[in-house]
């Protein structure tokens, strides 16, 4: 049987930089005492999810990826032996600045970094003011472990992030998150918000047949309460690990990838996508849609 | 507040075509007298899912569309007031077949058929042998009640096809279905397949903030067991309704338009979307991932 050990991990962050980067060197740690081969860390973990607001100073908190947070991370992954998904708020050159996860492999190897590419802009995410749309795509890394895709945040919503991952052979797609309730919508909407951002993401793990697991934040900043929560989903997109709404958590989850090839083989629906049918993809919207007939 | 009725529904099917249509009106009826609007019938719903074994006098089974059945029912719409998506095994020519739906207005004015797109191939499911891919497209009409999207059964596993139904403004998905559990694999297998065929329709709910709803059938047909559960879920992915395993249902499901002018206020993927990005939809697969940067 052919396992790989995922590491789903939580904290709530401060205004302190070295504390956060402290904190998510705690979790992984803790998640690789249990077992755990590859770790996701969330998103920006190194920060507040700063985007509340719209301040340039903020972009000072930005750091080069390969950078000093990196090298950090992979003398740790070095040392235990682990592969390290490790979200960054990404310094590419003054005025340009990207929402990033750099990917480290088990042997401290950097092997390169995703750009996140769907990028929200709503009140209380103000992203489209601090981070460049990703310019390098949707990215696999081949790991001593598994291969993996790596996505942020928005791009769970996105089946075509996805399956663009899932068509480069990703077995897992980790998702670093910063998702939360505002305040003034959790009593009426919290519990269908939470729904929906699970049920997204279980629903790519069956499109794809493949493992999905997010890493998300806890704790309140400002009006924002996260909502805790990572978790992980098998290509059946059921839910075999689930980390509390508010609780620092460090979890390692075995998971078999034989299950994905068994899935795949009875539901292979890899082999009837009709990919001369999905060209309308690649618009925006269909404002005409065909006559009937 | 805008509403929209749909109206699910199942039943268990025989050998006796008449007797089949027999119950698909009687289970459209039963929807409409509990307020249903649009009524969605199950897959091929005059005949027995037949495709378990390959068999070529079975094409006798098919008829035009439109033809008889779609005549019938044409008039109990009218008669009713209701939309009907009405599923059948289509005659388009000798040697060619289509596992298809008619949709009739509800004053019984037949607006146009959906084919199947996505054709599955396997143990138990030989519709490749019976159904020419579909070659109509993605099709959503705007009837008396809302603008609908249809698709069928293995379409629901595709986020392609969702999408591209949501993307013409369809506020309901509809998917006829008859999807079931092989005797073999029920015992180990049941629960997942089951979790996993709601929860990547539940998926689509939410990845395009719309209304979901699928209408399955029931009862043991060979080695198969159809696992009913037809059901509607929200733009949250939330399930509103859901039938039972085993028994004939005809459900009316209030849905609110209004939550889906909410979700997509809050949550505005269809603007986020990366169109410059997701060429690479259209392989097959992608073989060579690109260079580690």
């Amino acid at each position: 049987m052919k396992t790989l050990t995922l590491g789903i991990t939580q904290f709530a962050a401060s205004e302190d930089t070295a504390a956060n980067l402290d904190a998510a060197e705690r979790v992984l740690r803790a998640a690789a005492a249990k077992g755990a081969q590859v770790v996701c860390l969330q998103e920006m973990c190194s920060t507040l999810y700063f985007c509340r607001a719209e301040d340039p100073a903020l972009f000072g908190l930005a750091e080069a990826i390969p950078g000093p947070a990196t090298e950090r991370f992979a003398s740790v992954a070095r040392e235990l032996g682990v592969v390290v998904v490790l979200p960054l708020f990404e310094r590419r050159a003054a005025g340009l600045h990207h929402n990033t996860a750099a990917v480290i492999d088990a042997d401290g190897r950097y092997l390169g970094k995703y750009r996140k590419m769907h990028i929200p802009e709503d009140p209380g995410f103000h992203e489209k003011f601090y981070f460049a749309p990703g310019d390098l795509g949707y990215r696999v890394w081949e790991t001593a472990y598994g291969r993996i895709g790596v996505l942020i945040c928005w791009d769970q919503w996105y089946p075509e992030a996805a399956r663009l991952a899932a068509m480069q052979g990703a077995e897992v797609l980790l998702y670093p998150t910063a998702i939360g309730w505002l305040e003034s919508e959790r009593e009426a909407l919290g519990a269908a918000q939470h729904t929906a951002w699970e049920t997204v993401q279980r629903g790519h793990a069956v499109a794809n047949g493949c493992f999905v697991a997010a890493s998300n934040r806890i704790g309140r900043e400002g009006d924002t309460v996260s909502c805790g929560q990572s978790f992980v989903a098998n290509p059946y997109g059921e839910v075999v690990a689930r980390a509390p709404v508010g609780e620092e958590t460090a979890e390692a989850v075995v998971c078999d990838l034989g299950q994905l090839e068994e899935f795949r083989n009875i539901w292979p629906f890899f082999r009837d996508r009709r990919i001369d049918s999905y060209g309308d993809i690649l618009r925006r919207w269909i404002d005409e849609p065909a006559p009937p007939r």
